[in-house]
């Protein structure tokens, strides 16, 4: 415990440093910081919105559990939820102060303009990874292990909210700013005369910074939560304390890992070695400290069991990354000559042919680790996988802050060379960001699993009755309910961006000096637009999520919610792979034609290509993403409640 | 018993009149019969060649079986490979001389063409029915029930290999035709300057008569089959009689409801009401029968598990008709006005969508007919959806015999009202096979369960331990094989489609007058290059199914079989579902618009939609339905293969 102590004092010190270092930079001249400006409100104002949708239902879940289980799984559960939801709003609210200030950066050189963005980015990571600590030493320490499943609920339920609600905004947006700004009014990629840019822009921070950081808090405090009470069944309170010390570790390693990559920006070093090996420092910090602190201990195989995760989600990794890129993606393109209906059938064959490399891994690495160290072996890898969460969010973040930069810089007319440095910055984001989603799918299959066995020693579910098809149908339905729910959230998006493109045509139509740039577009009406259609339709979704087990374990009972959770999770994680590499399969064979090749942009190739890539965007940045956390809120869920209607 | 051999005396007299009446009809004048010739020509070397290449592995498996569980076992599965090989043979041989008598006839008149359509069609649906019960009767009563499984095996083997390697070779024919004939030189369907345009209607052939044949014959046997075990678990001697009796009953109440379309058609009714009439009577008088006899052997649990299957299937079916007809399609062809990407989008929402009533209603129908006769109540479940197979089957079948009619019509330059009676007659297939498919996959479902079960019992497993990943590992597997299963047949679809777009390229380069209609096309090239493209890629997803429950059975164990059918099932049955579903509501919204609205043929509208439709035809006739045997033929081969290593 001294350990996790120490780490978060010194990760607060580093998030303390990091956020002062950000804010001490210039955020430029009156242009870029006004536009900063209007982002930063245009993204807050949804988060203020989205609270008030969600708040309602989680101060409602809390009484509830005020009423039965008590005042302390009460507390735990809203530590749990205002946690997450103070680190996305933090680690968004620096992100969108570092962009005018990466953009500005960029003037000086490349090295601080990644300074810059990379600082902003480490915020939200180290933010994430500190007060997911905190938050399960407090709960932990004052109201004891059961009331930390409760904290979990708290930190899932909020993540499903912000992943899809922060997912049909920036679809909508950018699909809404695409289709009516650049297809039909013919205007370059962020525009200032498109009235839908600075949505578009918000897009980036509510998505892929706060939803994608209330998402991996939940991962980092499932697999811990699925690791403290699996240790703890198996060797007690020594169980809990190996957990927490292999996370600790990772904070620290995670800690250095970017302290690397500062000092190699102010080297000038080329990003890509910096953030590659800042990525490679933590890991190796973390390995090296989790086998020294296994071998003091005589416990190897909880070392065994942190390498086997890693191993496996660097190899999840690297199929991802082969899947996603280059001969894959070439062919992938070729076949986009023949037409969008093509593109679409052999991406959509290349997604679903993926699952097989990478589900073969997941099972050689469940099977491992439990082989060496039974079911806590298998949460350990979960929790190996996602230790140095906050090395590798910190990179996650960062692409989007350089993305925003680019688009601060565009609309604000700096230099050339601006965005040029901007735009490296950004492409090297997505690469780096690769490795990352293998660990996210790989530690939320690992965590499912763990959470599930979890469930059964909650229930007291010992086996599965053949003979009784309560089971089978309980699998059915939440195989079944992965399927809704992306349908869900792709309607969503779908039906947000037809509310988006008829905003725009109006303002186009309306208000005439739009496309001369003599008048400026209503920027503020696209922002409330988005939100309102991302609003309305992310509660379906998250909420069938959470009733789902509930009903089935009071009309048919507990095996068939273990069925449900067999179900989803393995039909979760086919479709969650299946998409996100379809979808990255699909974006990265339009750039390899806007590259040049097959004819370039504009060609009859490249319109096909555009297909595929309008396709994939919300299969890799809204159904995908969700799944992973909607499976792990219906294990949860069920824990929880299974307690609460046990009492 | 007595009742089995009186249905299958009846059947086979009502099968040999109905050959005879079609071979009757006259095959028009020297040019349909000559374009008949060809596509039987065609067919049949397709169908011969598909035997080379899997009827090794069916002697190495029947060889397999002499040599460890006896020869019992090894003619079993030979009777059920050989048998599904001759229905699909005979059937389809009909179906290819019904084709030019049918354009023929409806010179005389609607009434006339529709006579000679259905008869040919339920020529196939009869064989399939009787030559099911007749190889079943035979084994069971020689050999015993334990050699029935193997005759089921023998049964799925065969119709995957059928249904994959006949659903490549249609889409590449129909895909291949599609691109080059109509696309790039602009020629009208069915136009005999398209070098396609045979190898097309053979697709028909060897797709929807001959593939669709060998898996509704497999369906039929594997359901029988699990209803015979779990009768005979549960009741002794008796469950199986009462098995076999409902069978009969259905078996008869086919060949009324097929005397009475029959009839009906002579009297120059409405094709629309002969059909839907047909289809009713057989229902009514199947349950009137099952009823009498639950009644009078005092055991109504039967007839209400009978009545539970087809209240299901009928309701799938019109579940499945409100996603892929009326607001939904003409919702999704409004989506189509935005672009190619919003109607795949909308449209993979909608089949995903579907899946939740349909799921739910599988749930129901299972959970109730448990209640109601444990294990062996979803059997019946099973067997009553698919009882009156040979009425369906012989409207599912008759519709690919009239769109070949159209064909031959158009080809032969037959009037145009010949080919606007085969339209009609070939649209109103489309509708009435709809309720068929909602039976097929209700029925896939349900026969999956039991064989489940089944297994469950072979292998002595009465529990799943929760402890053990190895169950969830196996169910792991299971989904992804389901994905990877659809991607390899997608793959296959789409690169021999590419080989056909080249041979029709290649021919219109090179015999410059076969686009002014002075030279001849080569036809039988492209029929050769269709079918060596389908045989070459139909070997590796069929080896699949058969070997992954022994591999995983060999290294995990029979917990990981157990997760493996589990994880296969679930998966198998959301994602046919979603597949058939989106492809069907894309076909139609093509339709839709083609019928003149939102811009009508060639507008941008109907662009989108084309892609759509495109890209759901390997979903709905390649990878989709054969899903439902992949989940089915991998429960039997573990069964199987079990019985075999448990010696």
């Amino acid at each position: 415990m001294v350990l996790l102590i120490i780490s978060l004092v010194v990760g607060f010190a580093t998030l303390l440093y990091l956020t002062l270092t950000v804010l001490d930079k210039s955020p430029g001249n009156e242009k870029t910081e006004k536009l900063s400006h209007i982002i930063q409100r245009g993204a807050r104002s949804f988060l203020f919105q989205e609270y008030v949708v969600f708040f309602p239902i989680v101060l409602a879940l809390a009484l509830l559990f005020l009423l039965t289980t008590g005042y302390k799984s009460a507390i735990s559960f809203l530590i749990g939820s205002i946690f997450s939801v103070l680190s996305g709003f933090f680690g968004m609210t620096i992100a969108t102060k570092s962009n005018a200030r990466t953009a500005w950066g960029a003037m000086k050189g490349v090295g601080e303009a990644l300074d810059i963005a990379f600082s902003g980015g480490a915020v939200m990571g180290l933010t994430v990874s500190v007060l997911g600590l905190l938050g399960l030493f407090v709960v932990y320490n004052v109201f004891g292990l059961e009331a930390v499943s409760f904290y979990s609920l708290g930190a899932s339920f909020v993540a499903l909210f912000a992943r899809v609600g922060g997912g049909i905004y920036t679809k909508a947006a950018d699909v809404g700013a695409d289709i009516v700004g650049k297809v039909e009014a013919n205007l370059p990629e962020d525009d200032p005369r498109n009235p839908a840019v600075i949505a578009d822009n918000v897009g980036d921070n509510v998505g892929d910074v706060a939803g994608m950081g209330a998402d991996l808090y939940e991962s980092y405090v499932g697999s811990i939560f699925s690791g403290i009470a699996l240790g703890y069944a198996l060797l007690g309170q020594r169980g809990v304390v190996n957990t927490l010390s292999i996370v600790s570790f990772g904070l620290l390693a995670s800690i250095i890992g970017i302290v690397f990559v500062k000092v190699l920006s102010k080297l000038n070093t080329d990003p890509a070695v910096a953030l590659r090996s800042g990525t490679v420092v933590s890991s190796v910090v973390f390995l090296i400290l989790s086998f020294a602190y296994s071998f003091v201990e005589k416990d190897l195989k909880l070392f065994w069991t942190v390498l086997i995760g890693n191993i496996v989600g660097v190899l999840i990794g690297l199929i991802t990354e082969w899947y996603t890129s280059g001969r894959k993606v070439e062919k992938l393109a070729h076949s986009a000559a023949m037409g969008p209906a093509n593109v679409i059938i052999s991406g959509t064959a290349l997604g679903m042919e993926s699952t097989a490399m990478i589900t073969i891994l997941i099972a050689i690495g469940t099977l491992l680790s439990y082989k060496i160290n039974q079911l806590y072996g298998i949460a350990i890898a979960g929790v190996g996988m996602l230790a140095t969460l906050a090395m590798n969010l910190s990179v996650d973040a960062y692409g989007p802050i350089a993305d925003n930069a680019g688009g601060i810089a565009q609309m604000a007319g700096l230099e050339k060379h601006v965005r040029e440095i901007t735009d490296k910055l950004d492409a090297l984001g997505n690469t780096t960001a690769a490795m990352g989603k293998g660990f996210a799918i790989g530690s939320a299959a690992l965590t499912a699993i763990a959470l599930f066995a979890n469930f059964g020693a909650t229930a007291h579910v010992e086996q599965v009755l053949l003979r009784d098809p309560s089971t089978f149908i309980g699998a059915l339905i939440g195989s079944m309910l992965t399927f809704y729910f992306s349908a869900l959230t792709m309607n969503a998006v779908g039906d947000a961006a037809n509310d988006m493109v008829e905003e725009i045509r109006r303002q186009i139509r309306e208000i005439p000096g739009i496309l001369l740039g003599t008048a400026e577009p209503d920027y503020e009406s696209c922002i409330r637009i988005a939100t309102k259609g991302a609003l309305k339709r992310m509660v379906a979704p998250a909420l069938l999520a959470i009733i789902s087990p509930i009903v089935l374990m009071k009309l048919l009972g507990v095996q068939a919610v273990a069925g449900l959770l067999i179900g989803s999770t393995v039909s979760g994680v086919a479709l969650a792979i299946f998409m996100a590499n379809s979808g990255g399969a699909w974006d990265n064979a339009k750039k390899y034609v806007e590259e040049g090749h097959l004819g370039g942009k504009g060609s009859f190739t490249h319109k096909a290509t555009v297909v595929g890539d309008t396709v994939g965007d919300p299969f890799k940045d809204t159904a995908g993403p969700s799944l992973n956390i909607l499976i792990k809120l219906m294990a949860i869920t069920a824990i929880v409640f299974y307690q609460l209607a046990g009492r």
